[in-house]
């Protein structure tokens, strides 16, 4: 079974699954240009940083393909500008498709000064530039899974078959493909080595059931998914090898922000003396923050944890506490932090960047 | 405002709260007969092992309140008995409706045997000794409330308000009223002693979420409710003074079988340096069982943790493991075990008994 592929793009044509029906329904939609990018991330049919910069570049390769050429590179820079700027606006406060498209207005700057190339080659060159952003974040996820499972596989070299937990969802629905710390359980698995992966429910927006519970089922990867609050009584009975969590943001000093309920992770990893680890690009590192304190927590709509679609699962007028984030301090991550560039200690980060 | 009052009785008169509407509805239904006991058992309008054996006694009380006195002893206590063996039969699991059973069959013979009674006195003491097991069991949860309540704030002295966290549900609509660990609460309350009690969700049946947030927001508590994967961040972020969690079996050593997710909670709760208490009625301590080890552990269906009412959570064909328990073991109830006896370090339970 191929990896599921959330972003499914092939010579000109760009179909997504629509993530709003899931887990009920595994549908794939066409993408046939911009409007049709913006209008599925502004409804999160498609979610998550990388993937949703993902399928926005792709939309704009879908129509540049289809357009013929301007009259001068000027007029097509102006026109691509004009498609990105609007892309950006699905959702502003993600800051992939942001760093997108500065890069391709950028390619454009260039591609207008170079006097040896004429219009219908820039235009070649952004649709390639545009293209190889899915196979590039792919192949820094596969590189992910290849350095994460080696260190895996060798602290536990006496091992034959492991046992690793995870939280949330970072797999290809969540990324451009193949996924982070669920791309180190995929490579895992592809050796042979993996057991049993336990997903956690990643209450309150159900990531965990509804995302990769999907996921490893597609892929027939041996799962079962626990409660969060079930966490440490599998952690002593399965005994499990390894905790991999994915990343929102890794401070200089390796303390990381992602998704709530990881730092409860770390404590009772450490407690059950489970190896502990981050995975995610490099590009996540954010060595302007020297810490974990100076990273800003989203409180979310009480509404989450209130209610499940229209049935209440909570006593109205209950005060709620909704962070969407916590911040996992740098010690607790025994395993290490697994990038693209290899597997490294979180005070061991800073020389390779 | 009082207690809430999931059992009202009242000269013959008996209404409980219908738990299967919470939290959508708060609704008292009248229960006529043991037939409509053994429905509202049956169809877990009420629930929790104490509270179906009162209001199983209480039904019979009612029966024969409005019974004209059969001819003999003989003939009244054949028919007592009757109607307790089918009570039984409406949670056959529950230990605590045979128990009583028991104990009112005892009582029965004592009466037919004893010569100075006459059959309407038989009849009177009967109603009042099933009359009486309200009173009693709401007296010892008040018991329990002060013993815990005195002793938290003995260990927290130089505090003027405290934060407690509190796992499930333990209060007026699992017991016959006020509660074990809820009662504690209570008891911090009225001494004006609370800043503020984190009721954890406790998925995946959301006791936490739909019944204790419940009460707390009925009695005007001062509550907050979090996903289970946020009590660490919570307990760091709030700096919770003590977590206060009931007990379905206590070992003789102190070893706990409670709602999965307790062990969770004290790992963490030992972690952060907080106090971890037990409460329960002394009866709910098993002097058989050496230790926890012994302590079965019910597996319970997927479904609760798939769906909520007919929405699917979950991604069709996930493996779950969905055990309704856990057991924490003695050195984690580092606080101690509250009983209506008082508060006892978990080595020391045995000569209370």
């Amino acid at each position: 079974m191929a990896t599921l592929q959330a972003i499914k793009y092939n010579d000109g044509q760009l179909e997504i699954l629509d993530q709003l029906l899931l887990p009920e329904s595994c549908t794939f939609i066409p993408i046939w240009n911009v409007e049709d990018a913006w209008a599925a991330i502004r409804e999160m049919k498609v979610r998550g940083a990388p993937a949703i910069a993902i399928v926005g570049c792709l939309s704009l390769a879908v129509e540049l393909r289809k357009l013929a050429a301007p009259e001068t590179k000027e007029e097509l820079c102006r026109l691509v500008q004009e498609k990105l700027d609007y892309l950006v606006t699905s959702r502003p406060t993600a800051v992939n498709m942001h760093l997108a498209a500065e890069a391709c207005v950028k390619l454009c700057t260039q591609l207008t000064d170079n006097t040896s190339v004429n219009v219908a080659e820039a235009k070649d060159d952004i649709v390639k530039h545009l293209e190889a952003m899915l196979a590039n974040d792919i192949a820094d996820n596969r590189a992910i899974g290849e350095h994460g499972a080696s260190d895996i596989m060798k602290k536990n070299a006496t091992k034959d078959k492991l046992r690793i937990m995870t939280h949330c969802n970072t797999g290809s629905l969540a990324t451009a493909g193949y996924g982070t710390a669920l791309g180190v359980i995929r490579s895992l698995h592809t050796a042979n080595k993996l057991d049993q992966v336990y997903c956690t429910e990643t209450r309150p927006y159900n990531q965990g059931s509804r995302l990769t519970a999907f996921e490893l089922v597609y892929e027939k990867i041996p799962a079962t998914l626990v409660c969060d609050s079930m966490a440490a009584a599998a952690m002593k009975q399965f005994k499990i090898d390894a905790v991999i969590v994915g990343a929102d943001r890794v401070a200089a000093n390796g303390d990381t922000a992602n998704k709530i309920g990881t730092y409860q992770l770390a404590v009772l990893a450490k407690s059950h003396d489970i190896l502990f680890y981050v995975a995610a690009p490099f590009s996540s590192i954010d060595f302007q923050i020297p810490n974990g304190h100076s990273i800003p927590i989203e409180e979310r709509p009480h509404s989450e944890m209130t209610h499940t679609g229209s049935i209440r699962t909570a006593a109205a007028g209950i005060n709620c506490w909704n962070p969407g984030f916590d911040v996992t301090p740098a010690e607790l991550i025994t395993g290490g932090i697994i990038t693209e560039k290899g597997v490294f200690k979180p005070d061991q980060l800073a020389p390779h960047q």
